[in-house]
């Protein structure tokens, strides 16, 4: 029986996620449901499709994934079913699949026209489930929605590469649980734009000149510990897991020796700049 | 295998829904166990009411809901299981069920008697999974309880009509994860007593003279999103798909255009009028 | 089919706990998944043992346990994977399985030697989920690791007894939802050592002369309650359901009556000390 996933900005406390899960449990009582997050910021695009992007792949194929952001039917914001890599996902059309499906096509996209009754204030529940349940049980796209190729696009969330190719300009894609940095500048944009080069990352007063593997990269356990001097909150750049560049803290804790975030005094899309020699 | 939700004010970080999930899958290995919530405010049992009424009509019937708010057992709170709307519920006689009951009229009502180990700071792990147990396997309420009739109940949540029937006065039942403030004025009431007059519904600064069916009811998509003006952060009354009346902010966002809560200076509680014309 | 359960420092909103229960089902199916906390304060490992140790107790022998705190893979923290009182763990050498273990001895201990990619940003994802799924399939902790017998020690977190043995200091092991204060003291060295003495429990400027079974045995239930005054918000001092001394406000409730953390001033680590006479 297949796997049906849950990315939603409604957060821990309310009735909401209870009520998506009960009424899919009624339709199909042997279903998976596993939450992969309920606390998007509302109506967070950029940051659930960072979360769906980065979650979604260790899924197995034929997994369905319940979006539940911005999904308000209106004329200017149509629900879709998608197949893309193999995985199904419900959204609204309402740029997250532009995100989504950045660097992979989807197979077929649909445009949900199963609303027989249109006015509903719980979308996910009234729609989403429908959908995804008519999935589980090994239904097509086809019989609930007509194929469309246009999606929204929101195009605001790519790094810029000046002409001479020597620097790209990136933002602050996310800040993680640990109060990390995450930039939308991936490895292999750097990677294909730096050939090897020396480079700095600058953002705001904090700089780097290399960027580590793992966060431990940036500790020398050659040395003894006692001689190594403090290295909790020590300031380093890394490819995260998701194959980004972060700027972090090394075991940075909010509440104790600080988080990146709030040392380096940066927020959600402020700028990164990467400049090559 | 039958289902046991779970609504309680545990929090996200402690080891007791854990522990009460550890003990459910070591008698019944089969059993599915649901989340509805573990965020209510502590010891706030309107709120647990609101989330419980909205969430359990989605399960399927026979479904059996834990409510771990004020559970600790004493002379004046002794446990309950209830049968209601063919759902099972387990909760402390604190005067949630009444609540919860507003409505439907509990086809059984047991007031447990298994405590032989009466003292226990941990009720919900100690007696109410035992007795979610008992039912998930399909026994009987006679046989962990003694049948009662009258239960506490909590009276002043409900809102007050005049003499003359033109005014509604009701109070702030919750405040979402939107910022978004549901009132405990149903649609049912506003019906009945408003009989399709005209009307304002106010609250401190905020007055509105229609409510709306779905939050983009509020904005007119016959104009060009151009020409339209800001949306985002304009101030509505909709009908939930709880069937209350919720002050809301279109696409509200607490950290960007503001919450309802926030921008309209309202707490739970707090007074709303509706006066009909 | 076995049980996996999550402790993690990943908090509610990363795509990392979504990421690890999608590689979980990948890799078997009809594994049951249990989150028991991902609020644990960033590399809080103290936090994280006593969680866990008042959480796996309830789940059936045999359940396995991840434990997603500080577990970067360096040559000072290596991966464990323990066999404890019929429970598998697995868990950095970060000390945490010297708290776990503190009264009961492992049966066997393997420092885990499957790591081709040595590399990785994200060990519970690329490691400690290939252990856990090794394990539920029923494979033995030899083929993963090598045995080994000593293992990273963190004392600092026992109560002291001075040499009269009349007098125990400890500490503040954590706070909980309630806001209530959780004592390193356990009601087992408060038994030996106070041999039924009188006593006095004292933290800053709050005292205690009586430790209570329950937070109800504080109130005196004989007397009317019109006649009982306020006991919302009473002060006690009780036997947690953890079995460790806890300083309590009844019915606490941060936003109301107030928590026992900010009404007596406490915070993680904070001496509590007990003087027998």
């Amino acid at each position: 029986m297949a796997i049906i996933t849950l990315t939603t900005d409604f957060g821990e406390k309310d009735y909401f996620s209870g009520a998506v899960k009960g009424a899919i449990y009624s339709e199909l009582p042997d279903v998976r449901i596993v939450d992969i997050s309920h606390s998007i910021s509302p109506f967070h695009i950029s940051e659930a499709s960072y979360i769906i992007k980065n979650a979604y792949q260790s899924f197995p194929k034929g997994s369905i994934h319940i979006i539940g952001i911005d999904s308000e039917l209106t004329p200017e914001n149509k629900h879709l079913a998608v197949l893309l890599d193999d995985h199904y996902f419900i959204c609204a059309n309402n740029g997250i699949l532009s995100l989504i499906a950045s660097e992979i096509r989807p197979a077929k996209i649909v445009e949900i026209n199963i609303h027989d009754k249109i006015e509903t204030n719980f979308p996910v529940l009234d729609v989403f489930v429908k959908v995804a349940c008519h999935l589980a049980r090994g239904g097509t796209l086809e019989v609930i929605g007509k194929s469309i190729t246009e999606i929204k696009y929101l195009k605001q969330f790519e790094p810029l590469i000046n002409t001479d190719k020597n620097q790209i300009i990136g933002h602050v894609l996310y800040i993680d649980n640990y109060g990390n940095v995450v930039t939308n500048i991936s490895r292999k944009l750097f990677d294909t734009i730096g050939k090897g080069r020396d480079f700095s990352v600058s953002a705001r007063s904090v700089s780097f000149n290399e960027i580590h593997e793992t966060y431990s990269d940036a500790i020398n356990f050659n040395i003894d510990k006692e001689k190594r001097g403090e290295e909790d909150g020590k300031k380093l750049a890394v490819f995260n897991s998701a194959g980004y560049i972060e700027l972090a803290i090394y075991k940075s804790n909010p509440t104790t020796v600080g988080s990146a975030a709030s040392l380096f005094g940066l927020e959600n899309r402020d700028t990164i700049t990467i400049k090559f020699e």
